[in-house]
């Protein structure tokens, strides 16, 4: 309470309570994948490199219960941008569809001290260069995570109510326009390095 | 994930890792109190109103631990001020000095959110106005508690390492200068209304 003469911030509000509806696959050539994104007509949207920092609870194990929290850092064009996001179990036996909760914070380090001093364990960081696109209702990441391997994502958002299969039809549709028919994954990355 | 594109935050790195050094007293009469702080020359800063929601864990009884986990919202002049709060254990037997790790939120809705999926449970809201003064490192806050009564804190803070002891000695100083020598109170709010 001591800095509370230390007032004068600007901020904005960042609801965001959705499914993340999201189909993962294991991509060995960028090249391609890029040039057919243009083909169908995806929008670069921007490259950013995130460092993911995965915690455990003190009194479950999300490796089991299909969990994660997460401290994510977006080291933007001089702007930093941190958001502390949790995930639900997974929905379904084909997609990642979770839950998905996320809010914008001012300080990385405050937000894992406190995590920390409630018991919860920090178990692995994940590095990776993310390109983005957008493709509709969709964003299609290319990802190149550091020690893990490169992976394309397709996702689309659903309200908590929705049913979600139609938009994981849709992403596979997606996935087929890119030439990409097989090295789906479920797992993710903190299972691909053998963490969880 | 899905926002991605909206970006254009602006934002401030908020790093507090301190203890708090602070002393309560159930006052009857901040006329009195108020006259006396302006004689020894202490500066009104503002008043706020703030809302704090104490969540306790999942794994452990805060009650028990003397652990507090807070989201405070205080709505400033058409700018809200969200704070996710962490405090330790009280630290000696006479104030109520303790760690305190806190870090500005954009949303507190989603904050909320995310404690209750992790397990977290909502157990009482406290609403209060506050009047703040600060006298040289020192902050007097003045608590009209809804539901609980009138209480003067004054509290000031200290690195983790340092010795709390002189701090503490000049905060009953203050006290004495305005006139309170009894009605200390080491139990919180959340103690006073019954809830742990």
């Amino acid at each position: 309470m001591v800095n509370q003469s230390n007032f004068l911030k600007q901020r904005l509000s960042s609801v965001i309570l959705m499914i993340e509806v999201e189909v993962k696959a294991s991509v060995n050539d960028f090249a391609a994948v890029t040039d057919k994104l243009i083909n169908i007509g995806a929008v670069r949207i921007k490259k950013e490199h995130q460092t993911d920092v995965y915690y455990n609870a003190p009194h479950k194990d999300f490796g089991q219960t299909d969990e994660a929290l997460r401290i994510r850092e977006i080291p933007d064009d001089g702007e930093k941008r941190i958001i502390l996001t949790y995930k639900g179990a997974k929905m379904d036996k084909v997609s990642k569809t979770r839950k998905e909760i996320e809010v914008d914070v001012f300080d990385a380090e405050n937000t894992g001290l406190i995590l920390e001093n409630l018991g919860f364990i920090r178990v692995a960081t994940v590095i990776k260069d993310r390109v983005i696109y957008h493709f509709g209702k969709f964003i299609v990441t290319l990802d190149t995570v550091y020690n893990v391997g490169k992976f394309v994502e397709i996702e689309t958002e659903a309200n908590e109510d929705e049913d979600t299969g139609e938009s994981i039809k849709k992403i596979f549709d997606i996935y087929k326009k890119l030439g990409i028919e097989d090295g789906f994954e479920r797992r993710s990355y903190l299972e691909l390095m053998g963490i969880v």
